[in-house]
């Protein structure tokens, strides 16, 4: 065992940070670029990505992992551990990842800005406000919701079918008792009376829209086109028909810039986002990574939960839409994921580990490999080089680490340990080697299916080919819906299926990588805005709780104005 | 009639800014006490007050009003345009206003950065988010409402009884469907059901709390005293009982620093909190006038509605947690403010002014001045000088303002016409003039009533005293709560009146400065964490409407990122 490391809001508040001109310049991002909003943090402008780009080619690297634990297996600090170590090894790397939802970090889950050594700096920025950009989509989100049932209050001209109304309200908290509630009681100037509810803003359609624009301008489009709901008639009544769209992206008009901040040893980290990695696509903003391959060598991005969810996502939706194509993508794995998908052990999170996790148990990680294999497929059946990173925990044992590799070896696929959280950059030196060298591995990349497929048929593609299903069996309702979607016009859109993450198939309880299963289609809903058509399958949490002691209550600030219990 | 100016927004646009260092060096605040956010505004940072103060004694100045038509009287325009000519006098003038909320901004008043030549800029930065204080006001609000609801679904160990519950969700939005909900409708897992709301972060109390708070320190520890309801014995359940504090004052770090922008000729505007001015105090924050003080020779401070209203409070309340003296009191008065209170018109906000209201009608000016008159008296009450600016528009006549200004020389009070929208500071130097006269006369500042009075006979004074009311009429439910009051701790708070701002009774289809009628008492609340007791004397909206036609869907962007609309 290794001495205990301090907190990581101990590390964050003892870090010494460079100007944040000297990190913008780094990145190519001049002053007249570069909008100051607080100490050590600041928004780029897209100005930028109309001036001409530094003559090179970057690559473009994302970070994904296997299927994981309720605790996360590290891809955040995966991502900035490894583009710490690529400036040690004289690259210029970036990385862009998602803003921290404040509601799970009052929750459980905490802060998300990395940890340890490999963390992004000012921490508590990060974890808090930030620029404002989730408080921007919110205000956004609700005038929409406030005008939609204004409308309704003053006659409905549009005929909106209230019991057809997808369109609900959005705060950044986890507050379970706003999940299903009645609007619009009290007297006849108070509303009308429909049932509702809230989601977390990270599950808001504003946000994953805000992901994909790229430019203020199509900002404005897409918020026109966000569905609300359905007239009696079946047809959609959308943002625009509301005349609400110029009015949220006036709301927006600072939201769609990149957040620069940086990483623990100085290098640039663009923050920007944070949708949903169930509901919705999880990843950071198109805008965020034009900017990063733009001004360096390296541009690492995250995406959410493993490759079956995020990765795929990424590939068929995020990067149709960018242009850029993606080179490597490197997959997390961790001894304790691998050893649970033996089937073995039960992780739950705000509980202990099961004790024989931490014991040296190297056959209990070989039978969990049929899942890191499935990830590794999965990236290579989208044409790009996997680059398995094993992410060290001070309890690991060599020989299940030697497990680990032996595998990817079999398999021709480039692997290495990583120790950022303890050791920064030079924890991930070997890592970043190996990315190095993956990335000038010949690529050709492409997506799972083409967009004038039918929606169900694109549904299907990416429960056989992706997750290993036998096949799907669509509810009779989806099915109905399906077929308006492709009537009202969406059925050239890209799909997102909203399933658990702990597992590849739809059921949570299956490890591994399962198979002699069938994907049930519950419901499907239209994200017209933001551009996907996704499919529920399986119960999906759009609104989380606080546990019986929320990390909130251990949040203080000192009398010197210090903040205390971040974590 | 004038040539029609253009409007705010082209005003705004058009205006070059100085660099905003230079505007604060005017201020007296070097950059090591400024943080950028964003172009052209900046927090400015507490540790400033601890500085040494410029040798010099700062005259305060607090803009008030006669009892205001729907419309407004423009205070706001006075206080800039005020400051701006004291400037053009040599003098070293800041004016310190609250920030707009965005929820009217979309709805019908529109934005509040003044308006025509006397605005604040960047004006689409200050009605729209700003630096996000609102957003952090909203987010600690609502946590706290978070984990009472969570409290209650994990067991209650409070004892807290759920029908008495006061304290409500907030968002920065009208919406009048969420005045009366229910929530934690659903499953067991989806908390407990309740009926409860949300008012506008206006009208938080933490908004308030946040005006008054002298320090970071002494933000936790009013966020600690905040009540969010009884337990069953009727004992206050405090967010410290709650372990919220902690957390919420880490949400407000930033949002108690004071915003710095200027005003269209270049003078620094101190932006902070917005805070209702019904059922709150309707001023500015007390560190922003601090700030202001510290650094000017003329404070110019702003406060809610009429004399009777804002004023009040603002010598009640926040001057007695400021401890600043306050030496003048500008009344702004209107022609047509002052033509209402004839009795003879009706003003409606959203509607057409009433025809003759345009007319030369000095007889209608005259049969409205005993509101006037008032006024004047409830600033000499508290002994600060009054001055009458009369806040001329394109359609006024001279004889209408040669009304006003004779009465105000019968009563010995200095007067001045002021053209600020339409000029300028060049519109208003002649009220500067006065200004400065009456702040070198002797004063002789005293609150209303000591703090060791019982609260009914504190309500009962302001009633009496400053409304003119012959007594007031308790309820048997508001005298019970106030005796619980007393019994709890809270005797010793000040108190504020929630009532109609459109007359000087709580009645306010009463024009004039009305007699003979006695304040009912309808309902009281305690605001401890903010330290007031409100007393609820009429209808009080917490949670604005839209429109028909909501000003948002006149605002739009264009291709090239430009704000359409605003105003």
């Amino acid at each position: 065992m290794s001495a205990p490391l301090p907190t990581d809001l101990e590390i964050a508040n003892a870090a010494t940070l460079r100007p944040l001109s000297d990190v913008a310049a780094d990145l190519g991002v001049g002053p007249e670029h570069l909008e100051p909003y607080g100490r050590d943090v600041a928004k780029i402008d897209l100005a930028v990505l109309a001036e001409p780009a530094l003559p090179h080619q970057a690559k473009y690297v994302v970070v994904t992992a296997v299927t994981p634990t309720p605790l996360g297996e590290g891809k955040t600090t995966t991502s900035v551990g490894l583009a710490q170590a690529l400036q040690r090894l004289d690259k210029r790397a970036v990385v862009a990842l998602r803003q921290p939802s404040m509601g799970p970090t009052f929750g459980i889950k905490g802060g998300a800005a990395g940890g340890g050594f490999s963390q992004v700096v000012p921490m508590e920025r990060l974890n808090l406000h930030l620029t404002g950009d989730f408080h921007a989509v919110t205000s956004a989100h609700n005038l929409l919701a406030a005008m939609m049932d204004n409308h309704l209050h003053h006659g409905n001209a549009l005929g909106i079918d209230v019991r057809n109304i997808t369109w609900r309200r959005v705060l950044d908290v986890n507050d379970r008792a706003l999940r299903n509630i009645v609007i619009g009681l009290g007297a006849r100037q108070d509303g009308l009376a429909r049932e509702t509810g809230f989601d977390i803003t990270a599950a808001s359609e504003v946000m994953v829209l805000l992901t994909l624009a790229t430019s203020l301008r199509d900002l404005r489009a897409r918020l026109g086109r966000i569905v609300i709901g359905y007239t009696t008639e079946g047809k959609g009544v959308t943002a625009e028909d509301l005349h609400a769209a110029g009015a949220m992206t006036a709301m927006l008009q600072d939201a769609i810039k990149p957040n620069l901040l940086q990483t623990l040893e100085g290098g640039p980290a663009i923050i920007h986002c944070g949708p949903f990695g169930n509901i919705a696509t999880g990843t950071s903003s198109v805008t965020a990574d034009l900017i990063a391959m733009r001004g360096s060598d390296y541009a690492i991005t995250e995406a959410g939960f493993g490759a079956d969810m995020g990765a795929e996502r990424f590939f068929d939706v995020k990067c149709r839409v960018s242009g850029l194509k993606p080179d490597v993508a490197v997959i997390v794995a961790t001894v304790r994921a691998l050893k649970t998908h033996s089937g073995r052990y039960a992780v739950k999170a705000g509980k202990p580990l099961p004790a024989g996790l931490l014991e040296e148990r190297p056959k209990d990680v070989e039978a969990g490999l049929p899942n890191l294999r499935k990830h590794i497929e999965i990236v290579r059946r989208f044409g790009v080089q996997p680059v398995v990173a094993i992410n060290a925990f001070p309890d690991d044992h060599e020989s299940e680490h030697a497990v680990i590799r032996r595998y990817c070896n079999s398999l021709g696929v480039r692997s290495a340990v990583t120790r950022h959280v303890a050791e920064g950059g030079a924890g991930a030196l070997e890592l970043a080697q190996v990315v190095v060298e993956a990335a000038h591995e010949p690529t050709s990349f492409e997506f799972l299916y083409p967009l004038d497929l039918p929606l169900e048929q694109k549904i299907e593609a990416v429960a056989t080919q992706i997750y290993g299903a036998d096949g799907i069996d669509v509810s009779p309702a989806a099915a109905r819906a399906l077929k308006d979607y492709e009537r009202l016009g969406y059925g050239g859109l890209p799909v997102v299926i909203a399933k658990t993450h702990l597992s590849i198939s739809s059921d949570p309880s299956l490890r591994g990588a399962p198979r002699g299963w069938r994907m049930p289609v519950r419901e499907v809903r239209a994200a017209v805005g933001a551009g996907y058509v996704y499919a529920i399958c399986g119960d999906m949490r759009t609104m989380p709780g606080l546990p019986t002691s929320p990390n909130a209550e251990r949040i203080d600030i000192t009398d010197d104005g210090r903040v205390t219990g971040l974590s």
